[in-house]
């Protein structure tokens, strides 16, 4: 067996900076598009946003295993480099997320984003924690790196700071960080101020708190508007602490405010559908339904009025 | 392609009665026992009760797609009557929840019981209906008989009288019935008033509603306890009209409220290990965990005090 207790090495590659749950393209039929797929990716890739593929706003949890097998085997066929990939793989079934985990990690993956299991509500830390454990000690992969994913408005099941304690504790060198998609910068900052010196890696859910991450030792954000708004987010990654970077802040806060007036994947859909000129993007996987035309109108309405573009996108 | 459109005929089986959700045993390695399972089924069939195996108090959210074909697969070589069978076969992803009803309607089973995509929560009933729709008519099975499972504690996404509407209407043949889990007889009622004379089936999701649904036109209940109590829960619902039927609904309630005093899914394997004699029984997978030796004991004192057996469970 592996030994997935140690420490992690100096050489050990750490996932920093910004990333995107990329949007899964569908087909007519529903069937996802793997080439719009990898298409998006190296857009994406481009402009130095990494790539946490199968997240909620990839409507990862709308997809079967097999699906997900397939489409990040095609990333990798495609050429999309398996380092700067953070596949989701938590799913409510320990033997699933097993599948997917070492999947990800054999085929090099920078790290997996790892929801806890989300059907049963109430759940005790020790119960989640035996979930992480034995995923874990299962995939048995010293390469393994978990950032577990805090989404309490969606998943309704919270990762709080003493089951990480207690993992990162027994597993320091396959609990790597955490996405925070709680909105709230007190929780965030409580996991800063607990493990980011530990290496803990906190990474904010929405490109809203990256300024106040990042001066208080996060390592980037995972955002669904990275999907859409690349560049600019990317840009306050690299130069937060230049004179600009409020105003830079505010201006990602206004693209990301008209976003979040309309539900939020149809609207980042519809975006990438009318700026990339490619209106087969704007489809969903039931249970989500596409923006109404009226909703359509006022979206793209709001962001023209802004002056917002997606350079490059439209090939 | 099959009609799926069509109504019922007056042939058709419909399901009736007393279901449970069939507790699912593992080994110590966290694995199903299909053993321990087919003999628990045998033992609720002996005592007139159906099997909704998969449901959530058979952890089955807790299980993969290929585990649970395995273990259908594994009650039918039992010898377990497929009509009996109610499999809860509603995953967050289309397709698997496309694999796994199909393998039951294949295999004969009476129905399936169906949740709805439980991740995004604040979805449309108009996500919902094609969530659905897409499901039955990619079946494509005339024999296909859908009972809806609404269940908002757990999993937070409603089954509305309006989404059962516009399903009956579009597929009066395909849409069985429902189970309401809500715990809100008002709900239940109001099901029971807009939809049981069309021949739409509610089973309230615990036998505390029984006497009340049977006297509005239910057709039975699903209930968890019915794991432990299947006897007299059964001889209920067959007897709802006699002169005793409070004094036995008071009874039933009396068990009931004994076991919803712990954590119900560790509380009903721990009656099973104790009254079956086979301390294997109480092994649940994370995120749940097992009841402390503590609330062990004080269940156990709690339904001796009250008299409780389960006979026949020990051989």
């Amino acid at each position: 067996m592996p030994d997935v207790h140690a420490a992690p090495t100096a050489t050990q590659q750490r996932l920093k900076g910004v990333f995107s749950p990329v949007l899964t393209p569908f087909n007519a039929d529903l069937s996802p598009d793997p080439d719009r797929f990898a298409k998006h990716c190296r857009w994406l890739i481009d402009q130095e946003v990494g790539l946490a593929v199968f997240g909620t706003n990839s409507e990862a949890n709308s997809l079967g295993v097999a699906e997900k097998r397939k489409l990040l085997d095609s990333l990798l066929k495609a050429g999309i480099p398996a380092p700067r990939l953070m596949p989701g793989t938590g799913t409510c079934a320990i033997p699933e997320t097993i599948e997917l985990t070492r999947a990800a990690v054999q085929a090099g993956c920078g790290g997996v984003l790892m929801l806890p299991p989300f059907y049963y509500k109430g759940v005790s830390d020790e119960g989640l924690y035996r979930n992480f454990a034995e995923i874990i000690e299962r995939v048995g992969e010293p390469r393994l790196r978990v950032y577990l994913y805090h989404i309490p408005p969606v998943a309704q099941v919270p990762i709080t700071l003493g089951l990480v304690e207690r993992l990162l504790k027994k597993y320091p060198g396959s609990i790597a960080g955490m996405k925070d998609s709680g909105g709230d910068w007190n929780n965030t900052k409580a996991f800063l101020d607990a493990y980011a010196k530990n290496g803990f890696d906190v990474f904010p859910g929405a490109e809203t708190f990256l300024l106040q991450g990042m001066r208080n030792g996060g390592a980037g954000c995972i955002s669904a508007t990275a999907n859409t708004n690349p560049g600019p987010i990317a840009r306050l990654f690299e130069t937060w602490q230049a004179a600009d970077a409020d105003t830079q802040q505010a201006r990602l806060d206004e693209i990301r405010t008209t976003f979040a007036k309309y539900p939020m994947i149809p609207a980042l859909k519809a975006a990438i559908a009318h700026y990339g000129g490619d209106a087969a993007w704007a489809k969903v996987r039931p249970p989500l339904v596409e923006l109404t035309p009226e909703q359509n109108g006022g979206l793209i309405a709001d962001l023209d009025a802004r002056g917002f573009t997606m350079p490059g996108l439209r090939v």
